[in-house]
């Protein structure tokens, strides 16, 4: 168990610190009981720059999009160019640049400590979990496999696409209790999952659903069957990640949502899931972890409401601070197969969908002895 | 084939004239070739007053919701009170009453002319076709065995619930060419869809998603296997519909768009799939049509779009006069199956999903020989 | 000076409990540390069911919509019906019934208890202030006139229109401190101040504004000046109320904003008014409240912001919990006469401009020694 | 008066044609009657390639954002760098380019051919008019000026702020019959007049006002200004416009609306304005260019509506093809002063606003002898 707060801290860079999953870096980290913000990067424009004068526009304006205020020991941070960043002085770095920036950038801080990153850079190579609290706490162990074939003293590990967020959790007790056979997916994303520069345009979104979310539905199919295989191998051979051997397709849409990704889910289970089993399954996913104390974790991993009208984006997604999964209209689903269920799931794409699923995965691989 | 007008015209009466289906009635008869607007029927509010009074509401705003302005011919006439609505004088009926209020007006006008519907009180009824112009001409059949079993001189067709439109309309021609044994759907419906009283309220869905519409997903799966079944029997015993023998499974939600219906569509063919061909299956659906010169029939029944962010509601709902369904996306699928296509639809509800479909219906039956 | 808590507290009775203003009132009262909830009172349909059966909808769905869950203690209270409500065992009542209803209701209840009212029925009652917390206290006076004429052992103390809250807030300082001669404001108000049932339909306000609300326009420059009019007469004949005698004019339109009216003001003073000093005279208005320590005051009554991209409603409607006028874009303004200045303001039009602001007046009639 | 068609047409070049102002030139020149496309330019990134190729994104998707599609004819034509345009072949250009690309371009083709543009980079010059149909014909005498000046055989002519253009319309026939003495307008701006790259993003105006556009408000002020003020001077020493002597105060907003600015306008007339006659002059004004026969020219310039919910920018937007500005509203107005009215406008940013009402101003000079 850890414990109720670290002294001193460990020190924490955010790279990318001036962009919309940035911020909410930025914001999680204050008054964190184990973490403390120790140093901001981000692109060449903002370097030199306070953090207060990176957000301000050229008219002064403060550019904030996490909620609230910006911290005020964050403002007065100097902003460093994310080129140049090195390791000095810091025991960790929560990383939330573009992912071509990630490939280049990643690795040489990861020689020397940990990075959590929201990049999709490096989620698909063989040596790099995609970890996810309370789902795949084992593909940790991948860590060492990486940090010894790449001679890493630190290691990278990135979270998933936020559309793989919510499925993936759901999926996780689905497939324990009842087997996995088949699984479809429409997700219905928000906006702020575009980012904001230059994101969606209101022109595109405003009365309108938009089809596509380019390379989207590829991620949340690989990286969900990644996240709920098997590390397998040993130690002379290192560890790898053994896929789920499960078909899922998906369509992913984008629509005038805010913040709060849905996303209907339909599977076919290999044995018998009576609903209130599942109901039960779901909700006792993740209970386990209570015991570990972690900050960051909500309540329920995965609340299941029976209001068939929900769960609804702008009433729901603030649950568990954004690190709740909520579960609705579950349902028998007979389509698919012999036995299986349907059921709408929302996750909040920004919170545990990005900087505080990072952070989350961050205090887990404290406890569980990767951070020194 | 039929002629470019007819002299006389059908004399047409709408039932249910003031809501929004029912001004689409009004807008879509106005100049038809072969149909005119004879007679209007509201509930007993209007009753006594011109069609412009109904319209109006207590400080003088004219309540039109079927674009443009309402047709001239149309504002002087008198609206009755759809309660003691008979035939006289009329040569057919367009309904677009609430269920309930349907259950006991339709059969009395259909036991003296044809009433085209677009409420759901018939449709599930054996000797009840759900029509669907270019889908299941063969249906109509079934009208006679209703006559002669209620005793009707007209007959009740109504058409299908909005959502299931565009889906049986896709799934049509991939059963023929490639057969089909699983279908998984997803909509992100319009507000439209809910009419206007109360409708949908703007504080519901602004920002937001309701992931449930009562009895929605039931009539979809239902009407979707009904349309696409065989119909069988003989002049003895009469006609009967043996619904599509594969299984249909649906999640119904409501977005922030106005009108136009967008579903996404996973199905699972029982042979090979190109997608070469199922687009050219697609694109000729429904072409023989043509050379019946329905006045209403668009130029393609299905278009299919290779630009992987169309359909949008916003930009290609009004193709074809919005009786075109746009299908783009069109994708391999084989988590269903082994063979299998996916794709998004966008379907008009209240133009191809409600009164022009209706009408459309309506001059397929008259050159079919059922309106005399 | 209030004590930190009373005790016991003042018995309340929440009427018109299961509407939008109504929950508010309800969530506001919850943990009041003067008031607790004793009585709820809705319409004949709630009467005889628990608050939380008169909350659900025929599918089990809570209309619940004052935020986060309605309280714990509320769900079990009956629901009396207002029609036959009595103040037996209550010290005071919070009254959101529509005010046809309020013109029967509030005087009955009045004729006991103190009725504190967001209903417009009694506001331009020459015996009847409405009164603002901060803006004009000394109207409370004319409750003892009202006492005497109507025979109350109680009082009628409506609030003013959620539309004009924001304005006579703001330009009571202004007035103070340089004089008005003319003020012309335009409203963007949100869809929450139209109610939920049946509200601002989603078909009408996506995409679009509604230049219109009726009898908005007249009611916030009646109450306006009335507001900031002066108390005047004496013991003998009673008071009575002058307007201000400045010329208000509104333009009232409705946006596609949850919640939160926006205005954008325009006044001319009759003394100069240089920006900074309008600045600092908004600023401290109400400052003088906060020895009062009322539970409900926030830190500011008015907020004035430099950064001309505010206030913005998503993003500044919550500041003071909702109670916080906040003024942006403060300019000087030439058009309408010599001196004057320009600002846009917003205000939450259901919490300081409904329930919220009716229960910070209750705490300050308190005080005052209204309530006893 | 003009011929119906002219043959040859006069051949037309658009400069900035890829950007939304762009695409409403090459929709509105398509089947022009006098103007016929015949050379594109757009920026670098474009020159080269077909208009076409031009307008599709990475993944083969047309953006195409001026309605409908693209014009075949135009769509073949290659693109040509703007900053490197000739005047080769062409008779006339439109402009609609940024500002400060505007200002090293447009005098570089004015000093051959006609630019009518929507840039705002000489709308301030003196010599320069911001020409408006039907509302300063007469201020295009000052064209000669400036071609004596700067040396141009052709000119420039700038159009006004998309927000200016109802503005100064429905002012106009104001001022003429009643006198101005003061104005306030309040503007509720769409989306669509910021352009789309990056334009307004929607996660920042899905719920939400933002109250401030920068430039905006002068812009506005000075441009109504002028287009209303008198046209002075002789032969001699050139003309010159003096600007109306009258205060002009404007606060602009954005709200989320597709297309339409929608403005509150106050006006203090210097002689009694009654509604009826204010309306019969807003309504005839115009009507005197109906003679001319322009092709561009709507059926009425200004549309006055006794509902008193309109206009709504979603309904009325289109009137007249996009180029008549919708009044409503009509109020008397007392607070500015003795006589007034106050009023709801509603104009169509991208079309009279913008590249339509070029074209229709083009139109007017070719008939008043201005263009060869």
């Amino acid at each position: 168990m850890l414990p109720a707060a670290m002294n001193p801290k460990l020190r924490a860079m955010v790279v990318g610190a001036t962009g919309v999953a940035g911020q909410q870096f930025v914001a999680a980290l204050s008054g964190h009981p184990f973490f403390s913000l120790a140093r901001l990067c981000a692109s060449e424009r903002s370097a030199g720059r306070s953090y207060r004068e990176s957000l301000r526009d050229e008219r002064g304006s403060l550019r904030w999009y996490a909620g609230g205020q910006p911290p005020a020991e964050a403002l007065e941070l100097p902003v460093e160019s994310a080129k140049e960043a090195t390791t000095d002085g810091i025991d960790l770095v929560f990383s939330a640049v573009e992912s071509d920036v990630a490939k280049e950038l990643e690795p040489r801080l990861a020689a020397q400590v940990p990075v959590f990153s929201t990049a999709s850079a490096f989620r698909y190579e063989p040596d790099v979990p995609i970890l996810l609290p309370g789902v795949n706490r084992s593909h940790a162990a991948l860590l060492r496999t990486q940090q010894r074939r790449r001679g890493f003293r630190g290691f990278i590990a990135p979270g998933p696409n936020c559309t793989t967020v919510g499925l993936a959790i759901t999926l996780q007790p689905i497939l324990r209790h009842f087997g996995l056979s088949r699984v479809v997916m429409t997700s219905l994303q928000s906006v702020s999952g575009a980012g904001r520069s230059p994101g969606v345009s209101a022109l595109d979104i405003i009365d309108n659903i938009i089809p596509f979310i380019p390379g989207e539905e590829e991620k949340v199919e690989r990286e969900t069957r990644k996240i709920l295989g098997a590390c397998l191998g040993d130690g002379t051979d290192g560890l790898h990640i053994e896929p789920l051997a499960v078909a899922i397709s998906c369509t992913c849409t984008r629509v005038a949502v805010l913040d709060g990704h849905t996303e209907a889910v339909f599977c076919a289970t290999t044995r018998p899931a009576p609903i209130d089993e599942v109901k039960a399954a779901l909700l006792e996913f993740g209970q386990e972890l209570g015991a570990l104390k972690l900050p960051s974790l909500p309540q329920q991993l995965i609340a299941v409401t029976d209001d068939p009208y929900r769960p609804q984006p702008r009433l729901d997604r603030e649950l568990g601070g954004g690190l709740t999964t909520v579960v609705g209209r579950l349902r028998p689903e007979r389509a698919l197969g012999e036995h299986g269920v349907k059921y709408v799931l929302l996750s909040h794409n920004t919170k545990m969908g990005a900087a505080q699923g990072a952070i989350l995965t961050a205090e887990q691989l404290l406890i569980d002895g990767y951070l020194g």
